[in-house]
Order: C-alpha cells, then structure tokens, then sequence
C-alpha cells in the first residue's frame, strides 16, 4: 500500500475497532440487564432489553458495510485484511448474543409466578457472570491483540458447560417433582441454553482473535463438555 | 470497471453462486437426514450428520475468503458489491443451518426409548418439510433472482411457527401426564426450536435476496407468531 492508503486503512481499522469495542459493551450490557430483569421478574427492563436489540442489529449492519467498502478502497492483504474480515466475523458474533439476550428478555414477560427456585437462579446467575467474564476477556484480547488471553477464553468455555449440565439436571428434578413446575421450568431450560450459546460465541470470538494475530485457525479439539444435548434422564427419578 | 475486470468478476461471481448452490444442497441434505434420524431414532444415520457438518462450515469459509478477496481485487461498487455481501450472507445462514440440523442429531443418539407420541413425530415431520420447502424456494430465488418467490417465503414463517406452537403445547401435555415423559419431551421441544429457527434462517435469505435485488432492506414490520417464548403455562393442566 503506498503512504497514504496506509494512513486512510489505519483510520479504517480504528473506526473498525471503535464499532466492535461499541457493539461489545452494548451485548454486555443486554446481557447482564437481560439476567437482573429474569432474577427480578423485572418487565420495565425485560421490554428495554427487548427494544434495545435492534442497535445491535443496525451496529452489525454498519460494521460490515464499512469494512466491505475498506476492503474495496484499499485492498488490503495477509493481516490487513485479517483485521477487516475479524472485526466481520466478532460483530456476527455480537449480533447473536444480543439476539440471545433479547430472546431472554421475552421469556421474563411470561415468568411472572410464584416458582423461585434460590438454587437454580443462583446457577442461572452463576452462568451468566462466567459467560460475561469471558466476553469481557476476550474483547479486550481482540483490543489489545492478545494471544495468551484468547486462548484462555477459548479454554475456558467447559466451565460454562458444566454449570449448565447441573442446572438442567436440577430443573429436570424440579419438574418430576410438581408438573406445575414444568412450564416455567421450560422457560428457565430455554434460557440457561441461550446463557450456554453466548458463551459458544465468546469461544468464537476468541477463534477469530487468534486467526487474526496468527494467520491461521486455532484448531486443537477442546473437550467440549455440554452434555445437556446427550443426558439421559432416568425416567424413574 | 474495465470490460476484463468486469468478466473476471462475472467468473468470481459464477464461483460464489456454485458455492451457495453446494452449501444449500448439503444444508437441504442434513435436514432431511436429521429429521429421517430423529423419525427412526436411526443413530447410524444422526452419526453421518454429525460428522457431515464440518463440510459446510468449510464451504463457508472458502466462500468468506473467495468474497473477501473478490471485493479486493475487482473493486466492485453498488448492485455488484451486493451480490458479494449477499452471499457472504447467505453462506452464515446456511452454515448455522447446519449446526441446528448437527444439534437434532446429537439429540438423536440418546433419545432411544420407547416414547413415540405418533401426533408429536408428525408434527415434527410436518414442521420439517414446512422448513425445507422454504430452503429449497429461498435458494431457488436466489439463484433466478427472483423477488417474489423471496417475499413469499419471507412472509411464509408464520405457518412453521404455528406448527411450532402447537407442538409446544402437544408436548406439555405429555410432560404432565406422566413425569417419565419429561425427558424426552424437553429434547423433542429442543428439536423442534432448533428446526424453529431454521425457517427463521430461511427468512433471513429472504431478505438477503430482497437487498441484493433492490438495494434496500425488507422492513415492513411481519406478523411474527412464535409465541412458545411468551406462552403462559396453564399450571393446573
């Protein structure tokens, strides 16, 4: 690239930079929302949740006309255009968590009834600060482009995945026990899972971090520990 | 552009139209085999979905990398830029297909056992070739650029969600019937989310398919009838 295309790319990467650092606080910021308005039963902030979704939404749809016309004006190569097609890739990733958040919010609207369980709304909490910590970790490997970091959100997605194992055992006891349980037992099944999802988009998130610094995909099998898709409930319990 | 430039780019363009082509022929292939899997609790068959998946997340790869470097190379601009972002897309919806097509035959392995609710299987199946007429359709207008069939399947998700809602309501009541059913019941509600947002993904090619042709997003507001998120639980069924 001569001088000046350079100077214009790298203001391209930062405004790419800025929008993705933008799109991240907002998908923590539905989803910890998302996560009191359930632990509350809180419908005011179930309904923001819920409207607040469609930023996301157009935030994503910016990001990636900016980089399609970056990519376009100054051709970039080899970890330039990583950085162009990561930043792509990372806001793809937020724009489903959003979605996953909101869907939260709208199971909050019908929750409304005397069923607390402490014990599976503390695991429910429980989840959600782990899977928050890991997007808030690995957003800030994508802003300061650390390796180390990445891999380590990427490691730690199993802990998410037990958590949500013993939370769908527990749920799954509570509806043997009083069938009134079930629905609302439903609802907080749906949400665990979508909790679960986001954490699989963090560990995407880090993927692409470290395709970004490296140049080529992060590829060992991690254990993957969610088995709630493989349980076999005993249907004597 | 200059005329060779335009034909190189025609050439680009023909790739990335076989490339969505191939993707959604795997995609239609894994659905239909998961939905065969799920009816005949087949494990060798969910076993070949399983593994199958990773062909279409690599499809989507290649075809990021191929757009990527179309849009580097040929600088196209307006309706040509979109053909390339459309099937970018494209292709991320076609890849999370598979991944929802992969999760019902994970579920498929452990869901062995002697519960076969004739009405639910039906109405999984029905809900199933709801889903890959859409697919099939969507992909069609895709490939003839044709705006009505697009609009068609677009407003057409109502009658999968319809289905799914019934579904939804069938299997609570098994789940309160008899606690043994619960179990399977929950994969079953799982299946039937996850063939659910298939036909949102089908929606979403829709309006991808829409912007290439004109430019514009769909945004008139369509009645959406998924109501299993918001679905109050009669406690005393």
């Amino acid at each position: 690239m001569m001088d000046h295309t350079h100077k214009a790319f790298d203001t391209d990467l930062q405004d790419l930079a800025r929008m993705v650092a933008e799109m991240g606080g907002l998908a923590e910021q539905q989803i910890s929302d998302a996560a009191d308005a359930l632990d509350r039963r809180d419908l005011t902030v179930a309904q923001r949740v819920i409207v607040g979704d469609a930023r996301i939404d157009a935030l994503q749809r910016e990001l990636e006309s900016k980089s399609v016309l970056t990519i376009a004006r100054r051709q970039p190569m080899a970890v330039d255009l990583r950085e162009v097609v990561g930043a792509m890739r990372i806001a793809n990733d937020l724009e489903r968590i959003g979605d996953l958040a909101k869907n939260i919010a709208k199971r909050v609207v019908v929750l409304d009834h005397e069923f607390r369980a402490q014990q599976v709304m503390r695991g429910v909490q429980h989840m959600t600060e782990l899977v928050l910590s890991q997007i808030k970790d690995v957003l800030d490997a994508y802003a300061r482009r650390d390796l180390a970091k990445a891999v380590t959100v990427w490691k730690a997605d199993e802990e998410v995945d037990a958590v949500n194992n013993s939370l769908f055992r527990e749920l799954l006891t509570y509806m043997m026990e009083d069938p009134r349980n079930i629905g609302i037992c439903i609802h907080l099944l749906f949400c665990a899972k979508n909790i679960e999802r986001m954490g699989d988009h963090a560990t995407n998130i880090a993927e692409t971090v470290y395709y970004m610094i490296e140049g080529r995909p992060l590829v060992d099998e991690r254990p993957k520990n969610d088995t709630t898709s493989s349980t076999v409930v005993p249907f004597d319990a």
